[in-house]
This record gives structure tokens, sequence and C-alpha cells, in this order.
């Protein structure tokens, strides 16, 4: 089983730095890249980008809220039709600072606030990924399963990488335990790379009900803000190798 | 003689309106589109975008310092490296929404005080019109003649238009009168427009010094953010094309 | 009847302007001041403030959510101590930049979604007028009748001027009718004239039922923003002064 | 000999942190806190005062220009009556917050590029320093000796608190070594140990040419950004305790 590791990066702002972006982009395959609305700026974009391309990792746009203080995390009611350009203007920022730095920009996947709203919102997400499909049809969404950003994303044409979130509660219908109750993250570093192991060695998650589900997914998303993500990070990429499967950039998996 | 009659527009952001866009999009033969630094934003960039699209007219990047608070007009001490990070940020992202509104971007001219900064500074210029011509050798960057922002441009093979400006003075060596010296601005509507014509009739311009000189231009810029502008550039196109001239978007001229 | 007539005023930004804060601010007898989170800055703050005190209008602050691209009129899911702290960061600017110009900030009111969210929501509305309380308990908040914005400013101890919208229909419990209901808006110039008239004259509205609702009201307000905007809120002052009525700054009314 | 014991805190925005404010609130005496222009933001302004109030810190503000991107560090050709309305609108927003936090705002400096032009330019820095003057007369401007800051501040009666930079040599004429020359910044933690310590001992720093010059300081600055920064304020600290000094907030030294 080939798999994507794959993580949101370049998400300081100016002086300020958030993760440890190098010592992840020696763990990963393919990255997240903030697009300077919830984060990142044109200087660490292209330092991002430039590093990832040096390794054979695939790079993405991260799109959010244009809302550097609240990192794109508050929930905003912007007009959808507003929100497709801006989608588009950052995607756009991200694939010429790609093209220059020799690489192109292959995945998109929503931000926080932006992401969680338009998982649930047609209406909000269906312009957003056709503006994505408008730009760049070749382009990869990244998304949980059975969202509305999957409907609105095959429907116009674009391939759609499922991502499995091990260190979050999965209801039986295959989609996320919502993290207003009890249970919805995992909290054990040891209980996520177990539920990484049994994604590889059989493909299923064990739901919040223990139930086991077979799951489709194509990514492994590891986050790289909170104390131990890296050690986490290289703790699930030695799990998948271990028990049989191979981490390559979503771009080598289609 | 064909010329392409050229003007700032998008210079909006978020609820506020500059100029008369709707109005200058009916004399002009190409745009200067702000790109969210000094002035507009993504919804305003689309719908200008999208109305010169239908009216034939070249779309253009106007890429200035991050400084909405001082509509890029201050002189800001930046780093050229990073600057020509945030020149391909703006660029890329005009250059998404052109794409998916059916056009592209052919032309980038520097704003207010990135302008005149580069225009005199090499080691400024050089790493900006680097990375235009990094993301699309077929860009034409505008400039007044002889500026470090040519020299530069066309060292790394781009083309460049040169832009006479009917509203300023000239010195004898061709460049502008410094903005600080009596005279440099040509109020009278009357006297730009006699500029435009003696432009037409045998390609020359008076210098402050009186002396009468050969220059050679492709486009004539007019403001459209002063009040008369419009009426301006309305009778600038009817001079030129009364005097056996012709508008022709940059494009249709090289 | 003494009452005052109240506009929002400042809200351009940089080198943006909107509406005619001159005229305005020889018609009126408050201003609310943007404070540069949805619209104002330093500059435009100074010189409202200071022509207000020329003219002896007292000056309120307009407080609003972080957003210029959105006018401040998106709603934001920000959590409510944070907003707070919004709150006063704006008031506290108006506040030093109006006591250099000689005068004070003496009432406050909620921009936008800010606005209409508060004033439903009492979790929302109470950490924020509390913060008000506790930097100068002596400020009026300005809010439409019965609104938890009202009832969390009279908890705390906060003087409320109740504001008559001359546009807007009203229920019949005294609360506006909303947006999203056929009449909720007054379009015509004669009718919201005759609605002031009819104020004055018995302090009473038509509901949007045809009840005649008695209404206690301290202030009448004007917007700056629309065309004809200045023309009616003279009618409507020159409205009030002929039926008897004296138009007169909030600080002069308690 | 009584001294205070000053850094700059409160410097992340939104998400992102810089240095460690907690442990440098347990050394300090005096805290700088950014105003929201070139860092910081209402929340961590709020956290700052709070937490400096409850251990009895002086609170002032620091307040720069606007570029958050640039962290203020670079320089803007800024009108200097527009950047004494910017001071005023930082000043004011820390104020209103340190008032509700039970302090107060005691004194004010100026950070990165406005910090350095000012010092030199008493044309920029008198219309800010006479604005804080007019804002609030008791409040105390931190400037290096000799800056036309100081020159500005004194004309219009404020009261000057002269910083000592540990880590910067020091010409003869009490001025600070330019950092485009070698040995501006003193690395080694010993050597800026000593130097503490000979300032505490007999009131002298040792100039860049070796010779021995008397200064008149109120406050040593320790920086809260670098590496080791926290273990070398402790050892600044007791450095001057153990050599007969006394650490005090500014307000206790006049």
């Amino acid at each position: 089983m080939k798999i994507d590791l794959n993580a949101d990066l370049g998400e300081g702002y100016g002086p300020w730095k958030m993760g440890d972006d190098e010592a992840l982009l020696d763990v990963i395959t393919s990255a997240n890249v903030a697009c300077g609305y919830h984060a990142g700026d044109p200087v660490i974009m292209d330092r991002v980008v430039r590093a990832a391309a040096h390794r054979g990792i695939d790079v993405g746009a991260h799109v959010g809220f244009p809302d550097l203080l609240g990192f794109g995390r508050r929930q905003m009611q912007a007009d959808p039709a507003e929100l497709s350009r801006y989608v588009l203007y950052q995607l756009g920022a991200l694939a010429a600072i790609a093209k220059v730095a020799g690489t192109r920009v292959g995945h998109l996947s929503f931000h926080g606030a932006l992401g969680n709203m338009s998982a649930v919102d047609y209406q909000l997400a269906a312009p957003m990924v056709q503006a994505v499909a408008a730009f760049d049809p070749s382009i990869t969404i990244c998304a949980t399963t059975d969202t509305q950003i999957e409907v609105a994303a095959r429907e116009c044409g674009l391939r759609v990488a499922n991502a499995f979130l091990a260190d979050r509660a999965y209801e039986n219908d295959g989609t996320l335990v919502s993290r207003k109750k009890a249970g919805a993250v995992i909290e054990s570093p040891a209980a996520v790379l177990a539920r990484v192991e049994q994604l590889i060695a059989d493909g299923t998650v064990t739901t919040i009900d223990g139930q086991r589900l077979a799951i489709d997914v194509q990514q492994i998303l590891v986050h790289g803000d909170t104390p131990g993500a890296v050690d986490l990070a290289r703790a699930v990429r030695r799990s998948i190798e271990s028990h049989g499967g191979e981490v390559a950039p979503l771009s080598a998996l289609f």
C-alpha cells in the first residue's frame, strides 16, 4: 500500500515561525503551503516551496479565510462567489512562486474554518472548487471522505485525495466525530500509531462505536504545530514502512 | 502610428472605490490592475479583468509595496530579494484570476514608490524583473525610458514598452523632470492634449528647456483618479485618432 | 422635544473616501467615528474628531470586526472575551486622538455585523459593554431598543441612548423588521421624512402592521454613504426644527 | 545605584509567539508592550499588561511603523504629522487596555526603524513626542542619550529615561556604534555582563576606542527574542544585585 504523508507547512508570517518546517520536510511526501491569507507570506512560501522541490516533495495550496489575527480558524459569513476569488488569488500566488522555484502546485486543501464550513455546505464548496478546476483541472483536491468539498470537486472533474486523520475519531459512516464530542481527538501517540498500523495492515479504522470500518484513503495528515509533532510524524512514517506500506507523494499515487 | 492608451485600474479596496473604472474601460486599450498590496482585492481584480477581457483590452499587473494605508506611495527599505517574491505573489494572483476570466497578464508595471525607487536602483529592479522573466518571459515590462527597470528588463530578455506621460515635463535626456522641480507636472488639459498631438504628429516632446526631443514610446499613460480624468482620457484618444494615430493594445504593437 | 441627529463618519481608509463627512458635519449633532478595524485610520480619525470638536459635535466610537475587506459587515465567530479587547483597543485609540484634539469620546456604538450579532446575543454583548464601562463609566451606549446590547449596558450601569432608524420599518414590539422581510427598508425620502415628523409630533412610529407605537428615542440615525444622503439628512433636520423639535448633541440630552 | 531592567514584550501576533514573555516578566522591572502596528494584538496586549500589573512591573507603549510583515524594522518614508497620529492611536489603545487591567502606561519607546529614523531626525521625532505630551505629560520617553528623540522630548517637557544597551558598543561621544561597523554588537554574554558590572560599579562604559566614558542611564535594556535571552537577562539582574545595585521600575526612579 502506497500512501502520501502530508502536513501543513509555511504557517509563519513575517518574523514569526510556527512548527518546524525543516524537520517535517525530511519526513513527509507532500506539503500544504499557507498562501498569505490565514498565514504565510511570499518569502516563507518561496522558502518552503524551494525546500520541498529540492526533496521531491509535492507542493499544494492551503487556502483560508483572510484572517491572520484568527489564523483562519474563525468562521466568516463571506459570499461564496467572493470566496472563490480569494481562493484563486491565493492559489495563483503560490503557483507563480512554485513555477519560478521549478515545481508546481499539484493539490489544494482548505484550511481551518473555511474547510469546516465548506465540508458541510455545497453552496460554499462548489464555487471554490469550480474556480480551481477552471485554473488548472489537473489539481487534486484533498478532503476528508464524503464532504461537500469532495462531492463538488468530483462533479467538476477534479481528482480527490481522501485524507486519514490519524488523531481524530471516526463515526460509523466514515465522517469525523465532531470536536464538540468527548473522544473526538486521539491524544495518545501510541494510539495514533496503532491506528496507522491498522490502516496499513487492512485498510480499516475502528470507529468511536467500536466498529471496524473500511476506508479508502490516499494520504495521512500529520500535524506540525504541536509539541512532539515531528517525533510523531517520524514514528508514523516508520510505522507505515515497517508494516509493509510505502510513502509516496500524491503525484505518484494516481 | 499605433499607440497603446493605458491607465491604472482596480484601485479600490473592499467597499472603497477609486476612479471610474467603467468609464475608462471604454476609452483605453490596456489596463494596469492593482494586485492587493497597495490597492485592489480579488473581487475587484476579477471584475476589472472580466470587463477588460470583454472589451479586448490588455491586462497587466500593477505591483506595489505592501502598504494599503499609504497606497504604495511611501518608500520602504525592503530587501530586494524579498521584494521579488512580493512581485511574484501579486503577479501570480492576477494571472490566475485572468486565466479563469479567459484572458492573460501580458504586461507589468511598478506602482508608486516601488516604481520610483526601482527606476533609479538597478539592485532593486533586477531581482524583480528577473522573477517576472522566470515566471513568464513573454510579459512586457512597462517603464519610462532609460530607467534601471528598462535596463534590467532588457538584460533578462523581457520586452519593454516605454510609456509617455503626457502630463509630465521631460528633461533633455528624456527622463522625467523631478516632481520637486517647478513645472514638473503639466496641469492644463489643453497643454496635455497639445503634447499628445505633437507626439503623434512627429514623435517628439518639447523638453522643459524648450528642446524638441525625439522619443520612442509605445504607450500613453492617462490617469484615472483625478477630477476630469475620464474626459481628458477621451480627449487624448480623440486627439490621437484625429491626428492620424491609432490606438491599439500593447499586444498588437509588437 | 430635543433629539440628537447622528451619523457614521470617518469611514474612509488610507487613500479611500466614503460619504461626504464635511457636508454631514454641518447637519448632525453627534458622529460615530470608525476606529480602524472595519474602516478609518489614525489620520482620518484625527481629521473627523477635530472637525467635530470645532463645531461642538459629540464624538463617539464606532467599533467593528477586524475586517477592512468586508467593511465589518460579515459575521465572524470570534471569542467574546477577545472581542471585548478589540473593542477596548479601538475605543482607546479614538479616546487618545480625541483628547489631543480637545474633546472626548462620549458614546459608543457597534458597527455592522458586530452590532447585529451582539443585538441578539447577550453572551457576546456583555463582555464588550463591561469593558467599555471599566474604561469609562460615563460613556453612553447607542443601541436600538430592547437589544441585548441595551440589556447588558444597563446592567453594568451605562447610560443608553436609543436610536430611531427613520428608514427602517418597526415591528409591534418596537424591534426592527428583519432586512429579510419585504418592507424592512423605507426607500422613499418623503416617507422617511413623514416618519420623522410623526416622531417629533407625538413620539410614535407606525409599525409595519399599521399600529401607532410610542417609542422613547434620544437620537435619529441618518446614513451618509448612499446617494442623496446629505440632502436627506438636511431635510430630516429641517423637519425636526419646523415641527417644534430641536437638535442637540447626546451630551446635552442627559 | 537603582536601575530599571527593561525588555520588549508582547511581540507575538494572533497565533504566533515571540520570545518567552512569562519568563522575562519574572526578571525585568519594566516592559515595552507592542501595540499592534509592528507586532502585538489586543489579546496579547491585555495578557502582558495584566501579567505586568500583577507583578508590579511598569508598562510602556512600544510604538512602531504599520508593518507586521517587516516587524517594523524597515524604514518607511511616512509623513511626520501622520506618524504622530499613528503613535497616538497605538498609545491610546494600550492605555485603555492598561486602565481596565488596573495599571497605566507610564513610558513610551520607539521600535525598530521608527526609533532609528527619529533618533537622528528632529522633524520626525518632534511631532510624535509632542502628541505623547499632549495626551499625557507624565509619560516618560525612553531613548538612548543625545538622540533627537531625547532633544524633542525634553523640549516639550517630557521626562526622559536614558537606556543602556549592554550588548552594543559605544562611541566616545556616548552614541551607539553603527551596526554597519565591525564590533557594533557585543556577542559574548560574559562581555555583556562585564559591561553591566562596570556600569553599576562606577557609572561608566568603555567605548569602542578604549576610553572610559561616564554615562547617565536609568535603564538597562535586555533583549527577549534571541536564544539564551532569558538566561542572560537573569544574569544581568544577578550582576546588578551582586554589585551593589538595585533593580526598580522606572516609576520608582524619578
